[in-house]
């Protein structure tokens, strides 16, 4: 198979910053849409997976999962989109398309396994994805998104990941005009998911750890900030909330934030991996018919469906533009949650 | 307010033998119905209670929630029933009316506390309310149930806990014609969860801990046994629920079955009240959008329409008939889960 030698930046080893390396892309297959990359958002995951702190990174890795660029060459049979258009790619570039979760457009739960934009298995090279830090990236047309005209590139990019990854639960779990919606934490996911509930007509509350959020919040569209330690501010929500996003990456309490669903709510965990601990107290569920969900990215579809909602409710990230060679700070920055709230590497950068 | 002195059984200590007892009914107010008990159901919320498990039971204390007996007197304002009809009392005697939770026909979950058929404080009389282990009741029109003429009376009583208890989960997370269904534990509440999500056309499965209940659980219903502790035979149904109907009331580990749902799917605990302990871990639950829920008895409205299906589908318990003079032995029996599925008291013996 015929490819092309592109730069990028990615790291050999776990403990190895990331620096520029060389990769393959594939020449356009007919159903491929080649596109050269503007902007890419910077992800936890990204991080996480450059340093193998989940253990199943394969050297050499390239992160980058929040793409936005513009179209360089298509391929035969592509109708979606041509040449000079803008292109949006997010967390998955291919899944099997038959099985039932693919059927439904629920490619994110594909019973066969999703290829994800980096560390996945690449049908076509053999090897591994290589993901958006990069000049350019190829993928089938049925994984690109289209991006409403009127937004800002840059800001975008960070709604391919944490966008549709709020976005996907405030839909299943029907978030509309009226609904009282809360989100626990205020990082890439919790700004997001404060603009998409807000724009979807919810009040929306966040929860804090620590005060001085409030000003923040609000000029993101929080209603209200409740300081999730106060026993007194929490008990003045007490059976409010319909829905909770939660977007906590490490292991916390979920117990005080299921007092204050309401009968039949749902609190959905979007960040956090791993084991409920504390354990998780049903007396309080049972009392109110009350749900513990977790949900992750999206589909396709919905991720178009969120871009489009975007673009008519002017919606984007809050964003800090940073060139390639600053994403080993940026990752310390993240890991201190020094970030309001999505670095995005403006990949004019790696030309240089 | 003028009151009916009537016999009863009940208890004064935790650790003393059902005994019999007079309690005192008031006598009808222009919306009471005044039900002459012709059998009771027993349930472990009666056992609990009698022996103060929880810790709020108050002394003395008369148990009983699956009531069913004829009308003996009604008051002036009484439209639903008429002396003689056969009416049909649950777990709950009032509620505040006013709550969202109660204008959403949801009494179970209202927001100031409903008025339980026993140990719940009575409005009327002071003192507090004494359940179906007696003669007579008198229960608010709103709280009583009609039963369809078809079904043997001794063994509808335990619908009106067993049977509401799962038939509010199914219905809620709307299990239909074509749903895969699991339940948990074949028990009192077991039992009834197979027979009504067969009933509504589900396909269902019974995961049990121990060979041996196949040939049970398929006369009840069940399409297939899945023994849980067997990783083969529960590798089998991996990811094939829509819905789980946990009835196990003791703490175990719910991690096994979440591997058993479908996308999208859910765990509805109705017997456990405590910590999920092993701890609930999120992995497989982000991986499928799955959910753990849990859900209490049902609102009037639903137990009458489940009540209505049970007519039409010739759907009951299967029961053991007891005297009133049995208790403390079918309680003692009830622990060692040795009752095919529910004991029924025959409140006749109580008067001979
Ligand atoms: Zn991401
Ligand atoms: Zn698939
Ligand atoms: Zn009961
Ligand atoms: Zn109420």
């Amino acid at each position: 198979m015929s490819t092309t030698n592109v730069k990028a930046f990615g790291t050999g080893a776990p403990d190895a910053p990331l620096a520029p390396i060389n990769i393959e892309r594939r020449d356009v297959l007919p159903n491929d849409i080649e596109i050269e990359i503007l902007y890419c958002g910077v992800c936890h995951s990204d991080l996480h997976t450059a340093r193998n702190d989940w253990g199943f990174t394969t050297y050499p890795t390239v992160p980058g999962h929040e793409i936005v660029g513009k179209v360089t060459r298509v391929g035969s049979a592509v109708t979606k989109l041509k040449v000079g258009d803008v292109a949006a790619v997010g967390c998955l570039v291919d899944s099997c398309r038959t099985c039932s979760s693919c059927k439904q457009d629920l490619e994110q739960y594909c019973l066969n396994g999703w290829v994800g934009t980096y560390n996945s298995e690449d049908k076509h090279l053999g090897g591994m994805t290589y993901g958006g830090y990069s000049e350019k990236i190829v993928v089938d047309e049925n994984y690109v998104l289209t991006v409403p005209p009127n937004l800002d590139l840059a800001a975008v990019a960070p709604l391919l990941c944490a966008g549709i990854t709020t976005w996907s639960p405030l839909r299943h779990w029907k978030v509309t005009k009226g609904s009282k919606v809360a989100v626990v934490g205020l990082g890439g996911l919790g700004h997001m998911a404060i603009k998409l509930a807000k724009g979807l007509g919810a009040e929306v509350t966040l929860f804090s750890r620590t005060p001085g959020k409030e000003k923040d919040a609000k000029q993101l569209g929080a209603d209200a900030v409740i300081i999730s330690t106060d026993e007194a501010q929490m008990a003045t929500v007490a059976g409010k909330f319909d829905v909770i996003i939660d977007t906590v990456p490490y292991v916390h309490d979920v117990n005080p934030y299921i007092t204050t669903l309401c009968i039949s709510g749902t609190l959905v965990l979007v960040g956090y991996l791993g084991g409920l601990d504390p354990i998780l107290n049903t007396v309080p569920m049972i009392m109110g018919r009350k749900s513990v969900a977790a949900s992750l990215i999206g589909g396709i579809a919905e991720t178009q469906e969120m871009l489009n909602f975007c673009g008519e409710h002017n919606i984007v990230s809050e964003i800090e533009i940073i060139k390639m060679q600053d994403i080993n700070q940026a990752y310390e920055r993240m890991l201190k949650s020094d970030v309001r709230y999505r670095f995005v590497i403006d990949m004019a950068s790696l030309k240089g």
